[in-house]
Order: C-alpha cells, then structure tokens, then sequence
C-alpha cells in the first residue's frame, strides 16, 4: 500500500460520508478517480441512493478514466438492479485499476464485484480504509447482515444523568452549540427516532434546522396504543416529512385512519412484555430500508433498546448542573441482575462542546 | 511584566501546588529565588505547614539571595506567629526584588508584608499569576475569609448517572486508570469526605495508595446517629490516619466513648431538616483547619452539599455502560423548581482516563 493510495481512500471516504442519512436503502459509497497524480473524478451516492459514487465520478472524468485508478469505499455493484452494475460501467470507461476498502456483504454482490473487474483485466486491490469504511458503512452492513438498521443513541443530561426536572422542564440543559451538534447528527442519519412520551410532552418537529440539507431524515414515532396528539408539528407536517408511527397490535381504527389521513405511514410491530419490541421494530425499520437510525429517548424507548443490546453507539452531551434524584431519568428500567451484564461500550472521543461536553461510544 | 517574571512565577505555582493537602491549615505557597537569571532557592509550604515556601528558598540559596528577586505565589506573611515573618526573612537575606502573585486575605498579613517589604526598600511587583494563585489557594481564602475550606464533590457513574446498580453492586464501573487518578486527587486535599451510608455499605480505607505521600489526608465520615461499625477500616487505623467523625446532637454516649477509644476525632455537628447541616459541617471543618476537602458521596451528602450551593469543583468519572434508573443515583433529592435555580458549573477540562472519561467543573 502506498501513501497515496491511503490519502485518495481517505477522501473516497470522507466523500462517502456526504451521503450518508440521504442516500438510504442504499450505502452511502466515496468514490475518487486518478490518473497519473492528477483526481479526475470524485463521486458519492446520491440523494435516494442513485446515481451511484462510480457513475458520478466516471461522468465527472469522462475520458480521463481510461488507464486511471478508481478508489472505491466498497466493492462495486455487479447486479443489475435498478441500474446496470458500476463494476460493468468501471469496465467499460477503461479503468486500469479499482482499489477498494472493503467487500460487500450483500451475497448478490459479495466478491462478485471484484471478480468481474479482474476478468476483464483489472487489478484490484482491496482492503486499504477498511476499518474506517466498516463504520461509515455499519448501518448499510447491519441492514444487509441483521435486518436491521445502525443504532445510535443521544441521551443530553445533566452532570447527573437527568433529562428533566420532576415537574418536566427540560429547556435548556445542554446549550446551542450542543443542540446545533444534534441537528448535524439527525443530518448524518436516516430517521430520528422517538418515543411517544416525548413525542407527546415536546411536540417536537426532530427535523434538521439550519444546516442545508438535501432530504430530511425520517421522523419515527414509537407509540404502541398510536396514542399521539393530531394537533401536533408531527401530524402537520407528515406530508412534507415522512412520519412513520410504530404501534402494536389492536389498535383503534379510527385513530389509525386519522393519521394515515395526515400521510404518516403506519408500522405494525410486535409486543413483548406489554411494550414494543425493541428487536421487532427495528426488524420493520430495517424493512423499510433505514440503515441509520438516531434514536432520542425517552426514557422508556433508551432502556428497550440497550437491554435488548441495540444501540451500536452512544452520545452524550452532559451540561454542568445538577438536577438530583426527583429529575427524570435519561434511561428506564434496564433489569440488570450484575454489573457484569451490562453492555459495554468503548470511548471514541470526548470534548468540550459550548459549554457542555460531548462523549461517544461504540459497542464493544 | 517580562516573560521571565511569568515563566519564575508559573515554576513558583507550580512549587506551590507539592504542598496542596499536607500542610494545611497554612497555605500551600511556591517560592523561586533569582539571582542574575540563575535559580539560587526553590522552596514550598513544607508538610503541616512550617516552614514556610520563602524560608526553604533562603535557606537553600543562602548568600546568592542578596540582591536576588524572590517570585512567591502568595504576599509573604508579616505577623509573628510560631515563626518570625517571612517579610522579615527576606528583608534580612537582602533581596532587592520580590514578586507576588496575589495579596493574602488574613487580616493579620493583607497589605502589611508588601508594606513592610517597601519599607525596608525593596521593589515589589504583586498581581503575575494571580489567577492561578487564586485557583490554587482559593481552598486557604475560603476558609480565611468565609472559615469554610473548599469543596471538591467527585462522583464516578455509568452513563446514565448511575452509582452501583439496585443490589448496591458499584465495584467496578470505572477502571483502574479512574481509580488512580482519584487516589492522586486525594493526596491534593486536606480531607476526603464521605457520608455514613458510603462508610458502612463499602467499609472503604479512604487512603491515598501507591502515591509516596508525605501525610494522609483526613478520613471525616457524616453520620447524624453516629451508626458506624467498629468492626472497620476505618475504626481500625483511626490512630494511623486522623478519622474525625461529624455526629448530630444527642447520640448515643457509648457509640462516643467507643469511638474516642478507637483514636476518632468526634465532632457535634447542627442538624436542620432532619440531616446533618451542610453550612455547619464545613464550618466546623474550617474551624479544624481544613482548606481543601474532597468529597466522594455518596448521594444524599452529594445532595446536600449541591443544594446549600457549597460544592466548589466537580469531578466526574463516565464510564461506557447503562445501569438503568433502578440503579442507585449519584446525586440525592435536590428539590429544585425550576431549572434555572440549579447552580451551574464551567468546564475545566474532559478527556479520556482509561476506558472512562474524566471532566471536571468549577461553580460559576
């Protein structure tokens, strides 16, 4: 491996990002096109997952593909789905060499990719990036692998671990830069994810303010009894937004012909134990092609997926105040026999956030 | 102000800073003596408090001090007390210079050995470090000017605010890295402090371990009834390292003979709603000489000491795992109204410790 091919995976990479929340069921891909020193064509996964990063950046280099490189965040598609296999587009624009950070796990793909640009006389070296495009593609990995979307969750607490006062009062714990740092984060996945208590007592719109983006993330409601207020920012705004309403069986009919009215989209899941399942919903979400999801509480909605051993990363934004033992809880009931049970979560990085710190975690 | 003068004075503070925790009730004072940009004497408070930072540094300097400047973190005392003057010290070694980082509080000294300093001719410059010098001793004008000493309140928790889990269960959340740097802020205060309920539940040492410490800190347990096992630790090496037991009024008078007999200092505290006063707790503590206190919990004295706004450092140990709300809090009942009467506190600093985070706050 040279450095260089390091530097161009490196911004493959940090291009693949850009897709990432908009360009859901599918991953979000990095492309960079070489030749001889010179970038000739860089590309990233569309909005809604089409064009794909190869077609982009073989368009943006037209005839300066031929004999160049291409640095690819995953293995080029070798399907036909709804569009012919970047691997045959890669052929065709004469690309001398394909370097790719990782295969995909997609068994209609899986290695095929590769095998069709080597048969047509390409050298294909893979592997460079890769650890940084296992996490940038986890939830599109998850999703393929598991059913199931990434999860991260936010908890933003005080010094104590309390998201509110007893009486409810929550404005403002943490301050703007942290809330400013939310909204980048909602941008970066497919879907904010609540529960309906929250949904209930903030009437919040969880859509991405101020930062530009291309599609807005999915706004999903977990609310088994479909019990929500019609005279919300939600139900308002469903058609210009996608909310999606997670509920559990038996549910009044009319309450769900009214939010179907609002053109929110109505998710059947399972119970468990008199709540939602946690691994049944995100069975369903995963069906619905999210591959990233951003979960912001409450409570009740934080415990469900961290005892069912969900959440694949944790945020905190943690404020200097105390709130004490009365102030609401950031997360449930967990039901822990041992502290040896608990799921552990590795630091990836802390900082001073405004006037807040922001800390993250991954899963062990 | 010369860069010079800066870089003597932070070499002063930091001096300073060895004494933090052994040689209360005094100041823990640095001193830097300079001859033709030469260091000739450092010196700092020496363990219980004598001798002083200037009369190491003279001694270790000798006759190069003539015409020197002394650089001290703190005015150089002018009254008579179980050793001469430190004034007096430096105007008889013949210093021609001496620069102070901050004027004492201790009406005794406030302004007198600048004065008698000028009087004997020598040129004195006061206010470079001041604000390091009035961090790092803010513990001795705390309690000079309001006879509190200050307050250090560390809790190490779960994610989620949690301090052991329903069982009680607490060993271990955080690491060993956590552990030791708990151990090392021990050493730099006076006192470590924790409630009954802490004392009884983890029969804990409270000693600084594997650090070389010239002098323990003090062991002070609150404990209204004075309901403490004498089958302890603490009961055990009373008459190794001082353990001063702060009782409500009217205990029982063989739980204080017994506890005299183990060596305990015993120490009558005011009660006010039902529980030990956290203003007269750390009068009484002030009165003893004490000027910087660490506390280590558990909730209910945590509480007590944010509601009474007294806590002046906060000290948090996060470590990555959930334990849930039926696990035990950090930080008791508060009884807030409302958010914005919650104390808020400014980041110092968070980084990484082991696989937990450490993010300190100071009260605004």
């Amino acid at each position: 491996m040279s450095m260089s091919d390091a530097r161009y995976m490196a911004l493959a990479l940090s291009l693949g990002r850009r897709g990432q929340g908009v360009c859901w069921p599918n991953p979000a891909v990095g492309c960079v096109i070489v030749n001889e020193g010179r970038i000739v064509g860089r590309g990233w996964t569309q909005p809604g997952g089409r064009p794909h990063a190869e077609v982009v950046a073989l368009a943006q280099a037209g005839g300066a593909a031929r004999g160049a490189t291409a640095y690819v965040t995953l293995e080029p598609c070798a399907h036909h789905g709804k569009t012919p296999p970047c691997a045959e587009a890669l052929i065709a624009a004469g690309v001398a060499r394909v370097v790719a950070a990782i295969e995909d796990c997609d068994p209609r793909v899986a290695g095929n990719g590769f095998e069709m640009l080597r048969r047509a006389g390409i050298e294909v070296s893979v592997g460079i990036g890769e650890d940084a495009a296992a996490r940038d593609l986890a939830g599109f990995f998850l999703k393929t692998e598991l059913g199931r979307p990434w999860v991260t969750l936010k908890l933003a607490s005080s010094f104590d671990g309390r998201i509110a006062t007893a009486s409810g009062e929550s404005q403002w714990i943490t301050g703007p830069e942290a809330r400013r740092a939310v909204h980048a984060m909602r941008a970066r996945h497919d879907a904010v994810l609540v529960g309906a208590g929250t949904a209930r007592s903030d009437d919040p719109s969880l859509t991405v303010r101020d930062m530009g983006v291309a599609q807005q993330p999915v706004r999903v409601v977990v609310s088994r009894y479909l019990d929500l207020p019609l005279m919300s920012q939600l139900a308002r705004t469903a058609r210009q937004v996608p909310v999606w309403l997670c509920h559990g069986p038996g549910v009044d009919g009319d309450r769900v012909r009214a939010w179907e009215g609002t053109g929110a989209r109505l998710i059947p899941c399972a119970v468990e134990a008199g709540q939602i399942s946690a691994t049944d919903l995100l069975r369903q979400l995963g069906g619905q092609g999210l591959t990233r999801v951003f979960c912001e509480g409450g409570a009740s909605l934080a415990a469900s997926l961290l005892a069912a051993d969900m959440v694949d990363e944790l945020v905190g934004f943690t404020a200097g105040l105390a709130i004490g033992a009365e102030g609401l809880p950031a997360v449930g009931v967990l039901g822990l026999e041992q502290l040896s049970e608990a799921a552990r979560f590795d630091l990836i990085e802390t900082r001073a956030i405004g006037a807040d710190i922001l800390h993250r975690w991954q899963r062990q």
